[in-house]
């Protein structure tokens, strides 16, 4: 069934979304504001977004019959990550409509197919080669140079997967212990600063995207992010034309965060891909009390074929990730003027987890 | 125990919410973005609060042993609307905190209590009389004149247990057709305009209110809000002081509505309270959207014992009630710049029902 075919939903229908995280348990709420329920499905008993709905579905990916009997009880489905397996969105799309389409996995769940993807579309990327054996390896860096990134081509995420090569190092030890025969070198990228477009793109092929966020990591890890980017407004402009040429060429349906690279170059400063992440995006959690309408929301209408919102920013705004032990300071994020606290309800604070959100707008600053 | 001596619930604690309207849903919906989790206590299967929790009961608030069984699951108990059976409430009282206190509900669930205990403040309503038989209904009449609305002193809402007596009306068929031997009669208020504050009282006795809102009714059903209200710097400092001075008198602890009347007088405006809600209100919904923090995070934040937020407002905002077939504009309403849409998820749109709401940030105009 075509997307574009389809009926708009109806207030009451229900939404099926994969995966109990905090994305999941964000997106269930602003389909609440819209009179829209949700169900969850999560192989995790302790899934954040079991919280906020009625009806959960708690099995493995891999239990077709949960899947048949979760698609039964749902309207359109949808995903809160881009590991989800081929076969089980095989199964639930024979049964209703899955959004972003299903198919658009085979091309972000794989740094080859995604870095290739971008590049026919004209679009820079870091130079990249695909790496099989010790010999390819060895090829790779010979053409790339070092410092460069090993990286597994599939289920990576939060610098997971992934090695840095330096001068010097033996990329064969390298190689043997990414423990895979399928990965790709990307060549290091001497940026100025990490950006993301978070797009909406709805079931009429009308695309929103939100202004360009800047993004800071650490140990991999978004840590911040501010809205708008500190960037020439045509950097600025290209940043998000990207992102629209990308959710366009994949017939995209939802919310896509769009992680990218400023670096310098002769004629100014250059943008280039680093990642697609067809789903929303952590990067874009400011819109929940930055802007009119959140990613969230952005994502629900899409995929309930509703129009999109043309989103106002309220000021300028901060996003600051509660990582691990952070989210013991809440209480005194709570009295931080402007700071709205978002915390995930996540029992345990392992080192690494995101546990919550702290956004804090300045409106003195448009 | 004393509200004050409370410790604060900590992240993953359970609020019980008694009702299960759109009231209790955005209570919920609030408290799960500060990872606090709720159940929602509602004789009604339809509950539109049952959609956003994992956990609801479903009884009556007359059946004991639901309630002993709620209170057991549950950390602190809050309710969403004022004619909660006091006997409910004791039985719950006596196992979990409930805040606000419920022997605030006397005072509020009796009109005539509820003015005696506003007049005792020094602060103005309309001309009022207690009326017991048709013979104190003629002196209350002689005494206020016409016309003035006969209302009964307990479960009245929206309009319901409400009549108007106008000059050359019967007083004996009005009291007849009222069916209460417990009733007041109000003088009537030659308004200028309706207002109302909504105000927060943290459990550590801060109280943090909005900018005063202006209200519209149709059919004694609020229909539009805006704030701020169109109305002199020193008008809304008296009404905010107004609600502050019943907010403490009360020894409140959560979110209370105080609406009142603005009444030309000889001196300037005069401010009269008109009726205090116990509860989130109608009146505040403008500050999902239209300020950094909400009426229902406030009311979370102050009976988890969390301290409250300054709220900064986003611009000039409306707020339009969706009641009965409204809803059905619910589209029309999604393409509108600024607007944001709530729907309650109520599957039938009877005439009076309240089914969402759509709110209009301005930012033009801060």
């Amino acid at each position: 069934m075509s997307a574009s075919r389809r009926e708009p939903l109806k207030p009451g229908d229900t939404i099926g979304i994969l995966g109990g995280g905090q994305l999941g348990r964000m997106l269930a709420l602003a389909a609440a504001r819209l009179g829209l329920k949700c169900q969850v499905f999560s192989p995790d008993p302790d899934s954040p977004a079991f919280d906020v709905v009625q009806n959960a579905t708690c099995a493995e990916y891999a239990d077709v019959e949960a899947l048949e009997a979760f698609a039964s009880e749902v309207d359109v489905i949808t995903y809160e990550f881009e590991n989800v397996p081929a076969s089980a969105a095989l199964v639930l799309a024979a049964r209703k409509p899955v959004l972003p389409d299903h198919t658009i996995l085979e091309t972000t769940q794989d740094r080859l197919a995604e870095k290739d993807f971008v590049t026919r579309l004209g679009i820079g990327t870091a130079g990249y080669a695909d790496v099989t054996s010790p010999q390819t390896l060895r090829d790779a860096v010979a053409r790339l140079g070092l410092p460069a990134v090993l990286k597994t081509r599939r289920f990576g995420y939060d610098g997971k997967g992934q090695m840095m090569l330096r001068p010097g190092d033996d990329p064969e030890a390298a190689w043997a212990s990414l423990e895979t025969r399928a990965a790709i070198l990307e060549a290091f990228v001497p940026f100025e600063r990490e950006i993301s477009v978070i797009a909406a793109r709805g079931a009429d092929g009308q695309v929103v995207s939100y202004d360009v966020t800047e993004n800071e990591h650490s140990d991999h890890i978004l840590k911040i992010s501010k809205a708008p980017a500190a960037i020439p407004d045509a950097v600025a402009d290209e940043a998000r034309r990207i992102a629209k040429t990308i959710a366009d060429a994949l017939g995209y349906v939802g919310v896509l965060g769009v992680e990218m690279f400023v670096v310098p170059g002769a004629d100014g400063p250059q943008v280039l891909v680093n990642e697609i992440a067809p789903r929303v995006h952590n990067s874009g959690h400011w819109t929940l009390d930055g802007a009119s309408v959140s990613q969230f929301e952005q994502h629900i209408r899409a995929i309930a074929g509703w129009p999109l919102a043309e989103p106002l920013r309220h000021g300028t705004v901060t996003m600051t990730n509660l990582i691990g032990d952070d989210v013991h300071d809440y209480a005194g994020w709570l009295t931080v003027p402007g700071a709205t606290v978002h915390l995930y309800g996540k029992r345990l604070a392992m080192p690494g987890r995101k546990m919550g959100h702290v956004t804090v707008v300045d409106p003195g600053k448009p």
